[in-house]
């Protein structure tokens, strides 16, 4: 029996603690700062705890006597209450996709004898997981990897044909913060929103896709000489965005107006907030197409991966909460089995180079019903430079 | 001799002092609530009176001496300015562009015996006089009437591939004021933003074609049963806007952050004023695509008259101040020389019924190179229902 604390009780959390709470295997509690997003969970059976999450002592308390804590808080507190964890010498899966870089935590990691399993999601995550699998089959290591990934509403029927599906600062964080890639053996930086093309993923489409920052630990753990991760949105939304953006919009810098001090951030925040709301029970998509270029077997070979996955009416469990709460229960639950037993921060890529683990991850999500459509088909030699 | 004063010293009413100080049968000063605007105006010989043209007793003293009032003040106070020039009874030609019905005025102009001539610009302005001119040469008047317009920087560099020629306040207003229009022989009334098209004018496009209220006093004066205009824009502008009108960003209610209160109209009207800033020596360019159907001599023709103006870098008047500021100076002149004798508020087509005041005008903006294309074909026969 693992005995399982879900710290953060939004969409993604309390799936994750449903989830959990179906396996005879795991005992689960949830934690938040929010009374309302706990009493749904409270009324399905889990213990919960109101707690501020962001005040070490409380958290130290409150984590004592669990094996396992999933991180599902928002992105701007997500270091921090990591770090805690880790402190606290409690294992931890984390789905908080914090800006700061993780492995500043692995020696505290190690000392601690933790093992700290990081942008344990759908993309990053899943996505990790199936380069680190690639990679690891391939002849001398991958040569090119490339992820088109986004969560959009199922109907485009808003200015921006776009909800959020998890915090609308999170998400314009991801359209502000510079974009890391890499070009023929070199890092980059470029402008998230830039770079935009038409595609097309599992059917769907014309998408637009656009560079946000979403290789993260990638670029440190593998070598693979192309890297570029982008974000999908129906078309027209990178301009608007961009338009926000370069006006200030976005800005952290305050604004004096009629002699009082604004930060247009806070302003465009609580706009977007409301129209960016996914309505109860309104249906989203999540559509994810991976390229992995290889050799194996002396030819050089492209695997191209695509999930296309829905809102499940049946349980009210939306996509994103579904492809990346799922991906990280799996993960939780490849861990109380002693799948891995080092101690350190994990990145997902690390868990994925042993098959077994990325089996059993992809099967975990065939349960839950998300599939993985995998085609391998022969690819065009190196261009000579 | 004709003692004109200028209300206004911005972009337009500049351009308006200038063309009229060159012209010996006037003597022209200016009066603006700016020091800067006014400063160089001076420079180049024109008196100048700093006043707060808001304020009814500093007006009525002001215009005491002249014969001719050009209101060229921003939108939101272009009303209560004209009732006071009415009030103290000079002929007038504005440029305002204020939302008021400027024909609740015309009790007060009759009494007083002033001409006042209204939306005296390029659009609403020019376009009027063609219509009206083409309205009183049609048989039983004119079928349908269609104006695209639009003043849009030459380089296409920014996030909004715009620049605000006028006031942002005025710009944004016209994205929030729901747009009148005339179909059928119904009047309607739907919103700004609205019934995007792609468009070519002038040679000049792709361009986006939306649903702005500009028709004005045309919907009072004419009986014409399809009347619509458009303003035009670079692709992707016209959704952008929306997506900023659609999620409160123009609203005027305040909204409450961190305790203080923010009209989100202000902080966006900051932003846009500097991410729309038409940059000193930054070319503009004029576009204006009007079509007027009706019969002539028992058969049905198409007029299409089409206006592409460019910024002046010889005189650094912007295309925006010229194709303005030079039909306004052409009705001031058309006024001075006794052309219009009936006092009360004339909107533009009133006078374009007199094909000696629209040659007139069409000759000033030649002298001034500002050219119309005017082509007349057949056209259709109606649709029959």
């Amino acid at each position: 029996m693992t005995e399982v604390l879900v710290l953060g009780a939004g969409r993604v959390g309390s799936a994750v603690a449903r989830d959990l709470a179906r396996d005879p295997s795991f005992t689960v509690a949830a934690a938040d700062l929010c009374d309302r997003a706990l009493a749904k969970l409270a009324a399905d059976g889990i213990a919960t705890h109101l707690v501020d999450l962001t005040d070490p002592d409380a958290l130290h308390a409150l984590v004592r006597g669990f094996d396992l804590v999933v991180g599902a808080v928002p992105g701007p507190i997500g270091f921090g209450v990591l770090r805690q964890l880790l402190e606290s010498g409690r294992d931890v899966v984390d789905i908080s996709f914090f800006p700061e870089d993780p492995f500043t935590l692995d020696e505290l990691a190690r000392s601690r004898g933790v093992r700290a399993v990081v942008d344990a999601g759908v993309a990053p995550g899943l996505s990790n997981l199936v380069l680190g699998y690639l990679d690891a089959v391939m002849e001398g290591a991958s040569e090119s990897f490339s992820c088109q990934v986004g969560g959009l509403p199922v109907r485009r029927d808003s200015a921006w044909e776009y909800r959020a599906l998890f915090s609308p600062t999170d998400v314009i964080a991801e359209y502000v913060r510079p974009a890391r890639l890499r070009r023929g053996g070199q890092d980059l930086i470029l402008p998230a929103l830039d770079e935009v093309e038409t595609v097309h993923v599992g059917g769907v489409g014309p998408l637009e896709a656009f560079l946000t920052d979403g290789l993260r630990t990638l670029l440190r753990s593998l070598d693979t000489p192309s890297m570029v991760e982008k974000t999908l949105r129906y078309p027209g939304h990178a301009a608007k965005a961009r338009a926000l953006r370069d006006s200030g919009f976005f800005g952290t810098t305050p604004v004096i107006l009629n002699g009082v001090s604004v930060r247009p951030l806070d302003l465009t925040s609580r706009l977007l907030e409301e129209a960016w709301k996914l309505r109860d029970g309104e249906a989203d998509l999540t559509l994810m197409r991976m390229e992995v270029v290889g050799l194996e077997g002396g030819e050089r070979v492209r695997h191209v991966i695509e999930l296309v996955d829905r809102y499940d009416r049946a349980s009210g469990v939306s996509s994103m909460a579904r492809t990346t709460g799922y991906t990280c229960t799996a993960i939780v639950r490849w861990l109380a089995r002693g799948g891995w037993q080092r101690s350190g921060i994990l990145p997902p890529e690390l868990l994925g180079r042993d098959p077994a683990c990325f089996d059993f991850v992809v099967a975990c999500l065939e349960e839950r019903g998300i599939h993985l459509q995998r085609s391998r088909e022969p690819a065009a030699p190196e261009p000579t430079p």
